[in-house]
């Protein structure tokens, strides 16, 4: 079974249900989201978390908000929409899904607005759009899994890094999503998970949500992918992506880096797998995305224990960028960059209709 | 200050001080030791850990079992001494040097026994013969130390890996050694140390060492290092060894072959820093070195807490083999081995008198 990371549950009213990740992986718990306020503490809280997944939530958080008004006046819905869409807006800063999916429901109950409908039939359309945008995250990964799913042989293994599977989207995942592709069409596949330090995504959610789908998955620590490289264990790696520069550079959670050049050495395929709405075609290359450093406890008492002397100096970035040339490929839902390049990437996003640099806007 | 891992106190009688590693780094407590028995539980526990420093508390522990029977027969002086030994012997099956240290107390007694001498003469003879291990084991550290000093330029950043430091030798290390020399001499030198999943002695003893002595170190995540290499933040690695082939392929901690690969991309210069005694002339190459495969908690629950999916797979080896080819050059207490091979790893020995091959013994 593939993990469902979130639904909505039933039809006006109705309400989210969501699979407390802060939990997993030894509990492994259902929470049931009624409010905007509920639902702006649980991306806060990491109980949802990923990206995309974080996009869907939040425009559900949006029918929260207004489903009990729909006999107000339409414009106190299509207020209060905007009034939570601005409070989830501020549950995280920087996932930018968020920030589209939340500016995809305000335009949709700005439209319904202007078309002159009832407030019934305004919340119906931001169920509708909320819906929509859930569905078109799940077909996304289906992409993804599918034309990923072409590169992986029947009885291959596959390394992965952190967690980039269905616990982090509406849908399958995007690095996961082959893997269960290939899984469900027959193919024999294995797959080994780096633990991910500091915050140990690849132990807690990647292992626990391949076991549950049946898929074979062994853990290891970070530290061990070049001696599993060396024993020629790896056929192939699959890794998610944060950001991807105009030329391919890969923003990822720290880590990849290394795994990308164990694998380069090794001559093994290092393909990253993301739908182009993680693609910035404003930055030129790799150099220009910023690094985002965390806490020094994550390292220093990542585990509820303190495991480092007091007063030790730290360095925490969260993400690190694998420049193109280590990447063999990216799974996009448009098809494989091949050798990725500013000319392959450039094509790719045309091909799925991104706009181009300036023209497109962040909030 | 460099710490002292363990030490003799007192003439005779006299007892062991220990810093009791399994407390660090949150607590800096001494340990007493005044028997056998303790002993032999300190080594067991791992409140003193590193072969080297093994070894040496192995001797010190003979001498623990001897001291009160100075007055009773010399026969009865040598028979609790091998008695002793046959104890300490069982506290970890491993160590190389622990059966060495061992080996020369016995070969003390018997000698001094044929020799004639008395029983409190014996006693004395086996204290200097302590002594002389925990001297030599000093001295080979400092060697070490000054060989490895003249490759750390002024202002020069070493990243090292798990713990080879005072606290894993009767010395001041030997990956480390060249550290602490570079630092009295009053070179400029930063350490970063990788934190060294699954058992931490990255995080919980480098970090803990180098700071007291008063060098500056940063603690990061295993994954980390890729990162912090491509950020052009390091100069050199050190790291030490637990048993390196005829050839100079290296068996290390697990995760040392990653960083070799990642220097190696960088171009930074790898060195290994090793007694001759850790050299295995009985083995042609890395791939003759048996990896030991460790408990899947360590992984799963290694910091008191359960941090994976239960019934999940686990591949947890302790050690990896780092190719020669990697390898930049290996520094002995008789020199340093560049580009190491057969050849100059057969010169060093020879230099340093080690038999060849079949002719050592083991135990």
């Amino acid at each position: 079974m593939i993990l469902e990371t979130l639904r909505w549950v039933g039809g006006l009213p109705g309400h989210v249900q969501l699979i407390e990740q802060t939990r997993l992986p030894l509990e492994h718990v259902e929470l049931q989201v009624r409010s905007v306020d509920e639902m702006r503490d649980a991306i806060y809280r990491l109980a949802v978390r990923g990206a995309p997944a974080i996009g869907v939530a939040a425009a559900y958080g949006v029918v929260l908000g207004v489903q009990a008004l729909a006999d107000t006046s339409r414009e106190n819905v299509v207020g209060c929409a905007r009034e939570a869409a601005a409070t989830l807006a501020k549950a995280r800063p920087t996932a930018v899904n968020l920030f589209w999916a939340l500016a995809r429901m305000k335009a949709r109950a700005d439209a319904d607005l202007a078309r002159g409908l009832d407030g019934p039939a305004i919340v119906r359309g931001l169920l509708e759009e909320a819906l929509a945008i859930h569905a078109d995250d799940r077909d996304r990964c289906e992409r993804l899994g599918r034309i990923g799913a072409e590169l992986i042989p029947d009885g291959a293994t596959v390394l992965t890094h952190c967690n980039a599977g269905s616990l982090a989207t509406g849908g399958m995942g995007t690095a996961l999503a082959p893997v269960y592709v290939a899984h469900a069409a027959g193919k024999r596949v294995r797959v080994y998970a780096d633990e991910t330090r500091p915050l140990l995504q690849g132990a807690r959610l990647t292992a626990f949500e391949l076991s549950t789908a049946g898929i074979d998955v062994t853990l290891i620590t970070d530290s061990m992918a070049g001696r599993v490289f060396f024993e020629r264990r790896i056929d192939l790696v699959f890794v998610g992506a944060d950001r991807i520069a105009r030329n391919g550079d890969t923003c990822n959670k720290i880590g990849t880096y290394s795994v990308a050049v164990l694998a380069h050495e090794h001559g093994v395929p290092f393909y990253v797998v993301a739908p182009l709405s993680t693609f910035d075609p404003d930055i030129a290359d790799g150099s220009q995305i910023p690094i985002e450093e965390r806490p020094e406890r994550e390292i220093t008492e990542g585990f509820g224990r303190r495991t480092a002397p007091p007063g030790v100096q730290v360095y925490n970035p969260a993400f690190d960028v694998t420049p193109a040339r280590y990447i063999t490929g990216i799974v996009t839902e448009v098809g494989l960059v091949q050798r990725p390049d500013t000319a392959g990437v450039e094509a790719a996003l045309q091909r799925g209709g991104v706009r181009p640099t300036a023209a497109r806007s962040r909030t």
